[in-house]
């Protein structure tokens, strides 16, 4: 039994009827060739024979006297936690989403470990599907999705042996470890400020350089009251609507080679030249550019468990029409954010993002209006696996994330970057967003755009190893063990 | 716009986290014989061209300054509210009763009308599953199970022509009409106690006869502080286990006439001996009788919206032995009721059954501690369809009622009596009721042995018309206008 430390708690608290925070993730897979027609029910008999789970699989919340602890769970109820689906027909895309974007508007119950993993088969190509939900008092998304790559193997044959994901051993390195501060735990971040502000000249130093720079009218520094009222702000519903597709990372990072930047710089602003065709559609294009809020891991170690996590702030130039100008303003706010975080420590960092973001902060000076949102959506960008990567014999295709839509953020985006493609994770409100699944094409358009604009054909033989360098978004430099992690990194 | 009534916001009030206030119904159909492959895919295509909804299923909440209303919904979403699902192989009835146990425990969205239907292919013998769920603050069970059979005919090509479930014009001669009483309001109940008690000299009168028979202790009267302890009676997870099975009607209405009693007497009793059974196995059998509610249809119209419910109150016999001794007891307990019943206009009926039921009503009494439950559990007797019923072409195989599961009621047993089989649905708290799916076995074995001891071995030829007559707990003649309705009704 262990008490639940103040963000987890965050997390739980935070949870509402229109607002469950639980994570997940659809990975879709290719059958080895010749499987047998009972293929996935073989799978789904061997993960329902599992009569346990590891750590932070097994715990469950108990209350007493309202404090809230985990205790490791004795009694595994395999069958409220393991599902097998199949599509109806014709079984395409658009039926697996469906399904995914139901089963993730759902709340876990909380008098069971809060998880569970749907095992999906009936598309039409062949291909079978797997999407797990966790709740974010659990785990983040990062290390959720690490969790999820650590039951595969680069080896077909050996990931046949290795254990339900539920089952494995994560590393546990981390439990006291340092403070952590989580979006939405408005709490906990002032808290953090006041903590960073009391005890680290650095923070403060830097936070001098951002009045500064906001005295100056700096365009890349991005503050927390400048974001548009927009529909991406509204009060959301229930209902969510889970759209996913891939892209080309050796057209991405060609784009990024071209315009000198990084392809997480070149993946933001795509994401603003959706956004800019999406609601301009809709009639519903804030004049101002919408802002993003863009999470960074601060994690130094391995595990899997809990939440560490900063906050970057970017202008996505959502009011310009030209692609490459965008490009140009997100890679401004993207470097000005490394100058601000580098240097200092993960703490410094937290209590940095805290005072950044957290609401209130910035009425200390003169003349500004606190009653909008601090940003207009989240995008966070995950660095997925670099090679190809088995599950149970079969080959991954594509890992989406679908994320946390909370209120006054009904739109949520989850980029994984992996060698041959990046898989978007588009996560919306059903109701304040129509037809957002729409934002799958305009990022198609986007990219086309970028290339046409920029005079490039993309050529799979130009590819080298060193440009496999360029990617994601690297706050710390990777270590060997990582490489087949989900870690959040960013490109220095 | 309508204000909703106490009662109906009651529902929405007392709905939590693990205790969602819909009701749902799994109904089975045999497909046509040489129905194309596309026969499903071709249904959900009508259904899915649907454009509209019909009140109340066009009711949407909504809520100002803390004051709710129902709104006629404009824009009808039909992805909202109808899923086409299949099931995973090898399709067997358990797959769908577990898809169905998890569906029935999510919530509904409130940004939408509260209710979704599901139709389910892929169960291994070619039949067809429809199951639908709908918020209590809308129908009540009976209601809901009326709406359902409106979309169907005793005609296989005339239900082809029929809309779908919620495109048709309910029978709405309701509104105003006369104020009820649901389970689970207290304070509503109460307020009914004590409009009941000053209004109206008959419900007094019964009421003074109550606490006679309690001094004589005579066996027939249950009261609400009867009820002993159990695991039926713990808190409630958000989890459910719905299990579903048909019993023969003639051959429980063989036993019910050679007993000189009804069939929902019986029916009764066999929930007594499943009941004794289970708890038996678990170790779990409490000493005293379990103590069930019967909810009574007090609707004098044909209209299926809004909640209209009295409560009589049974004794399972679960500590006799002898299974003809509980048809017995069970029999003196509802006939007790319905003397009390008898002779009261319906609002007097829902003041009397509050006053019974009300936790508190009873401590007027000496000597009389109020800390337990006032029931066990729910168990709900409707009455189905008597003769064969096609719904988009398809013959009805079964209708599986899955009510309510509150909190200290972790089981609910509704059952519909049609000519061929009753069709029982027990839905329960999967984390308090281990296997509850066992009591369908257990039903089997108390019909078993109740045929075993009054010499009985049943004969489908020696059915007649007559033996028919004798169906249900009707508490009103039934018209023929409600032939295919599933009005709750009693036996007078």
């Amino acid at each position: 039994m262990r008490r639940l430390n103040p963000i987890d708690n965050a997390f739980l608290l935070a949870e509402g009827r229109n607002q469950p925070l639980h994570v997940g993730a659809l990975c879709v897979f290719h059958p080895p060739a010749g499987a047998s027609p009972d293929f996935v029910a073989e799978i789904a008999d061997r993960m329902r024979a599992s009569n346990s789970a590891s750590p932070p699989f097994n715990r469950r919340l108990e209350s007493h006297w309202g404090v809230k602890s985990w205790v490791e769970s004795q009694d595994f109820d395999i069958g409220q936690h393991f599902v097998h689906l199949s599509l109806p027909k014709p079984g395409r895309i658009l039926e697996l989403l469906s399904m995914v974007s139901r089963v993730h508007s759902a709340h876990l119950d909380r008098a069971y470990p809060l998880w569970r993993t749907y095992l999906i088969e009936g598309i039409e190509d062949g291909r079978i599907a797997l999407y797990s939900k966790i709740h974010h008092s659990l785990v983040d998304g990062v290390a959720g999705i690490r969790l999820m790559i650590k039951s595969m193997s680069e080896d077909p044959i050996a990931s046949m042996q290795l254990p339900a994901p539920w089952e494995l051993r994560p590393t546990a390195t981390r439990n006291k470890s340092i403070p952590a501060v989580a979006f939405g735990s408005t709490a906990a971040a002032i808290q953090m400020a006041r903590d960073g502000l009391t005890s680290a000249p650095t923070v403060v130093r830097h936070l001098r350089q951002v009045i500064t720079d906001f005295r100056s009218e700096n365009p890349y520094l991005v503050t927390s009251f400048q974001a548009p009222n927009s529909i991406l702000n509204d009060r959301i519903s229930g209902s969510r609507r889970f759209a996913a597709q891939s892209y080309s990372t050796p057209r991405i990072r060609q784009i990024a080679r071209t315009l000198d930047t990084t392809v997480n710089d070149v993946v933001l602003s795509l994401c603003g030249g959706a956004l800019r065709r999406y609601l301009g559609e809709l009639g519903a294009l804030p004049d101002e550019p919408l802002v993003a809020v863009v999470p960074v891991s601060v994690r130094r170690d391995n595990s899997e468990t809990g939440n560490e996590i900063a906050m970057a702030m970017a202008n996505l130039g959502t009011h310009l029409a030209d692609p490459v100008e965008r490009v140009r303003l997100v890679k401004g706010c993207m470097d000005y954010n490394k100058t601000m975080l580098k240097g200092m420590t993960p703490t410094q960092i937290m209590a940095y993002s805290a005072a950044v973001l957290a609401p209130g902060a910035f009425t200390l000076l003169p003349g500004v209006k606190n009653h909008r949102r601090a940003a207009n959506l989240v995008i966070s960008h995950v660095r997925g696996p670099q090679v190809d990567t088995y599950w149970q014999g079969c080959k991954l295709d594509g890992i989406y994330p679908a994320s946390l839509v909370l209120g006054g953020f009904a739109l949520n985006i989850t980029l994984i970057s992996r060698h041959d493609n990046i898989d978007f994770g588009i996560i919306a409100c059903r109701r304040s967003l129509p037809s957002v699944q729409r934002l799958l094409i305009h990022l198609e358009e986007a990219i086309a755009e970028l290339e046409t604009v920029l005079g490039l054909s993309y050529d799979p033989a130009t590819e080298s190893e060193d440009c496999k360098a360029i990617s994601g978004y690297c706050l710390y430099p990777r270590t060997g063990s990582e490489k087949l992690d989900g870690q959040m990194t960013t490109a220095a």
